[in-house]
């Protein structure tokens, strides 16, 4: 009883399962790991805050609770929890909906929609229902996250020309950019750009540059990454050593000293409601793209994670960012790559790097009271101008115009509308494309191959057919999208041929038949049988048969069940005598 | 040219086609059928009418022109247009939100209402987009029918009763009847139940009586259809004779005398925005319904109907019944069955009912005036139960759960919020049941039967395997919603296997590879390269592998495609040796 349990425990906390093995070696790892992640994590933090809307250090404290419940609760050995660039602006999107940026109700609604999607992760976690967030289409998904790159970009242009700027998707921001042009902060402007073109400098020439004065590529790389700490070092000094703040450069001003306080989140109803669709949109989208982080970085290991068990991972994370102080969270690829590149071994890198972050948060505030928003604003566009990759347009014209139209339609409908909307429409267009192509499936009248078993397109092939009787092939499961169609089809093909005493249908490649589709069966049996045609199948597969069988549309068909279609064109037609004639 | 036109007004108006060699024999034919239909459409008009909450005459309007309009644009041959239950009661939801019955609003929004569907039908038609009505699943419109039927039967009651009591699902109903019982009028009550009685009675007993008085069976059944016209008269002359209207017996009343009047939807967009949704499904719940029996009558005669086409005809015959007082309108089962059984040949059968209706609408309503409610009520409560039939609850659980889940869901919450949330759930439902059935598809580890070059599940035949070598089978097209949960079967299989060096996805059954799916394989592809496992496809159906010749996939592809499992086991096993040594 005792070991039953402990097994079970072992399947919810990861943690019983990896700790039992930790030594010295992995520790040490993970230790290297964890400075390296949280030296990068400290200005990406303060500034995905900004981008959410919410005080700098509320980006600190989204990294230290989330961090450490991960790793008790998730599987992947090397994920990196805490505020990410397409999450932050979903928040920014849903709370802003709700209350003013900067007030108490904006803090509170943040974490609220923190608890929201934990709430809402744990369950799916502990239902098992991960395979819901399979329902959005890899093009859909990279496109929605190509067309928020762009308009986090857009929106940090106002950081940058040190204006007030702000609108809920692209055109919105352009419009109001372009009011406020004049306004302009010279001292911002050169700050921004300065650090803009270092960032973009730094992620491609500066790695050569350290490997040219002789460090290895692994930590080459590893410093190249840190590029954003030295343009928030830098910046920050000439600010305060040039008092620029007074010439209107915007910095971040005092940001309090401490652990992460205990919050609150509320639990009023009527904000829940509110703020559910984006707590679901920012859950599934977040999972999404915390899921394919960790398989990737699991698959270069050998290890795997557990869908699932990454659901209540992320949930227990958010659920803990609603009380710490946070605010929405989830797995970051950046963040991730790096701890992984770092050496981390176990989810304890991820323990580490909180208590570094803790520390920061504790000592190192004061010191980044003169960094430059614009500096900020900087660090995000670089980061998320990585995330914009429209290839995927191209790649889905070419392989498929359905994918096409559905990423493009997402892509378009996010730039114009706002991320909420754009991801909805990814969602349900992909599922009616879906839909649509198999609704319409591929079906064939075949006839067969002369001096052979085989049975080919009529159209394609020259075959032996005869006008009492007709097959045609279904390539396609029949379920209620299609089951109409097919029985348009078999009307159409029968009415034209008035000789017709027998029609078979030809299911090599239907996997499923639903009850939609039986009952088109059963009409088109029907109809046939008004008609004095009788309806055949042939080609059934054993679970599609096993599954007819239980019903009683076997007694009532007016024809039979043929295991091939050999079989059933020598019982029915006279095929082997129109070969002999050479008929075609 | 000319003739170019005159093939093309063909193809959107069929009367073109079958008013050419139209005779005297047809004409006959079609002249009793629609006799025999205006006499049992008088009363169902008008009950349907008090059903839709509208006044009595909008019932025989909405009959007359629709039915001409259908006849000319409409495919079916015996299809009657007109007022149906569930239309009228859709209608009533819809529209009592907006206004309080009996008022001006109340009206103007019924025909907006049958504006927007006819204009959506036609839209749909002239686009070709009939198909989109196939994303409903039987079982889904079969619950939902019989749902309604139980919520009609259930608000009729109040008539019967002769009391007044209101609800838009079976719990606010019965609530709400429960409360005014004691309201009941004796007098009402009699004839309401009597009513109900004799039209059980008429349906079962009245035929086999007539045959037994001699005469033949077909009319016989004819006769026993019209028992609600004998219902409407005897009572009318008992209220009139008896002066029961002045003992509380609720008469129709005054109904102008006269052909239908001109009228004029409303233009305002914001009442258009306020219908757009219950416009939509009512177009859908109509045409699904209405081309099914078009179907199925067509099919007796060999004949076919095209469903574009059909959308066509009754977004005109919506749109005529918006501009001469009627109300949304689709194609009836019951009036098209008597109308084919009356022997009907061409759709000038309807326009001879629709003549015959006009008629009725000049002279004979104030023949009515003395009509009960009570009567109209216990016709559409007969009339509707037979709509009821909730065996396909039960054939749905024996057949497939996830078709009795959505089944199911759509009749509770039908009777219990209502009919818009109930199919609008039900397509949702059917869907994501759609959605998760394939979002899990079969899968297989499979090895060679010894001594044959057959390849089957592991799990169910002694089967050759071993360890360097994996072959998963896929029974199932590959896309969005099931291509993560291969990539998840793949990492659990790999990690699970550490002397793998190839993995085989074998894929007889993939009919299609969305974009979604490719990025999988691709994922699976470097993912298993990371790992030292090649990558290898076996069995591709052409037309994907055309497609996957469109993209690089294959040049990355670590492994190779094999036209044949067989013929992969070969070159990458030592299945021969291993055979010969009698290894299992």
């Amino acid at each position: 009883m005792a070991k039953l349990r402990l097994s079970h425990l072992r399947r919810f906390i990861p943690l019983l399962d990896w700790g039992r093995s930790y030594g010295w070696n992995a520790a040490t790892n993970d230790l290297v790991a964890a400075v390296i992640v949280t030296i990068m994590l400290i200005p990406q933090s303060l500034a995905y805050a900004l981008l959410a809307g919410l005080p700098p250090q509320m980006g600190i404290y989204a990294s230290i609770a989330p961090i450490i419940l991960y790793a008790i609760f998730g599987t992947s050995r090397a994920l990196a929890v805490g505020p990410v660039a397409v999450v932050s602006l979903m928040t920014a999107a849903a709370v802003g909906k709700i209350a003013e940026p900067g007030s108490a109700d904006y803090m509170m609604a943040a974490l609220t929609l923190a608890l929201l999607s934990g709430g809402l992760l744990l369950l799916l976690g502990l239902f098992r229902l991960g395979f819901l967030a399979n329902f959005l289409s890899h093009p859909v998904i990279a496109g929605f996250i190509s067309a928020t790159g762009i308009i986090i970009a857009a929106s940090q242009i106002k950081h940058i020309l040190g204006i007030d700027a702000s609108g809920h998707n692209l055109w919105e921001l352009v419009l109001s950019i372009a009011g406020k042009l004049p306004e302009t902060n010279p001292f911002t402007l050169v700050i921004g750009v300065a650090a803009v073109g270092f960032l973009f400098w730094a992620r491609r020439g500066l790695k050569p540059l350290l490997m040219r004065i002789g460090l290895k590529p692994r930590p080459a790389d590893l410093i190249a990454k840190a590029g954003p700490v030295a343009a928030v070092a830098l910046s920050t000094l000439a600010v305060w050593g040039l008092s620029l703040a007074e010439r209107g450069v915007q910095v971040v001003g005092s940001v309090p000293q401490g652990l992460p306080p205990l919050t609150m989140p509320s639990f009023s109803l009527s904000l829940w409601g509110d703020l559910a669709a984006a707590a679901i949109l920012i859950s599934v989208i977040g999972f999404v793209e915390s899921v394919s982080v960790a398989q990737t970085l699991a698959a270069r290991r050998r290890q795997r994670i557990d869908p699932d068990q990454e659901l209540i991972g992320l949930g227990a994370a958010n659920i803990g960012a609603a009380f710490s102080g946070g605010y929405p969270v989830t797995g970051g690829f950046a963040r991730s790559v790096v701890n992984f590149d770092a050496g981390a071994e176990t989810p304890a890198a991820g323990a580490y790097t909180a208590v570094g972050l803790a520390i920061a948060a504790m000592f190192l505030t004061p010191l980044i009271f003169f960094l430059p928003k614009a500096v900020l604003g900087a660090t995000i566009v670089v980061a998320v101008l990585s995330l914009v990759d429209f290839t995927i347009i191209k790649k889905a014209w070419g392989y498929s115009k359905a994918d096409f139209a559905a990423v493009t339609a997402t892509v378009i409908i996010t730039l114009g509308l706002g991320v909420e909307l754009g991801v909805t429409a990814g969602v349900l267009i992909s599922i009616l494309v879906h839909l649509y192509r198999t609704s319409r499936p591929h079906m064939a009248v075949v006839g067969r191959v002369p001096g052979t078993e085989h049975f080919r397109n009529i159209l394609r092939h020259k075959v032996i057919t005869e006008p009492r009787v007709l097959t045609l092939r279904v390539d396609e499961s029949l379920y209620f999208a299609n089951a109409r169609y097919l029985e348009d089809i078999v009307s159409d093909l029968v009415s034209r041929q008035p000789e017709l005493e027998h029609f078979i249908l030809m299911c090599p490649a239907v996997n499923a038949i639903d009850m939609s589709a039986l009952e088109s069966l059963e009409a088109v049996n029907h109809r046939l049988q008004d008609m004095g045609v009788s309806f055949h199948l042939s080609e059934i597969k054993g679970p599609v048969m096993d599954r007819l069988e239980r019903t009683d549309f076997l007694t009532h068909l007016t024809g039979r069940v043929f295991l091939s279609q050999h079989l059933a064109a020598k019982a029915l037609g006279s095929n082997g005598i129109a070969d002999r004639n050479g008929s075609d």
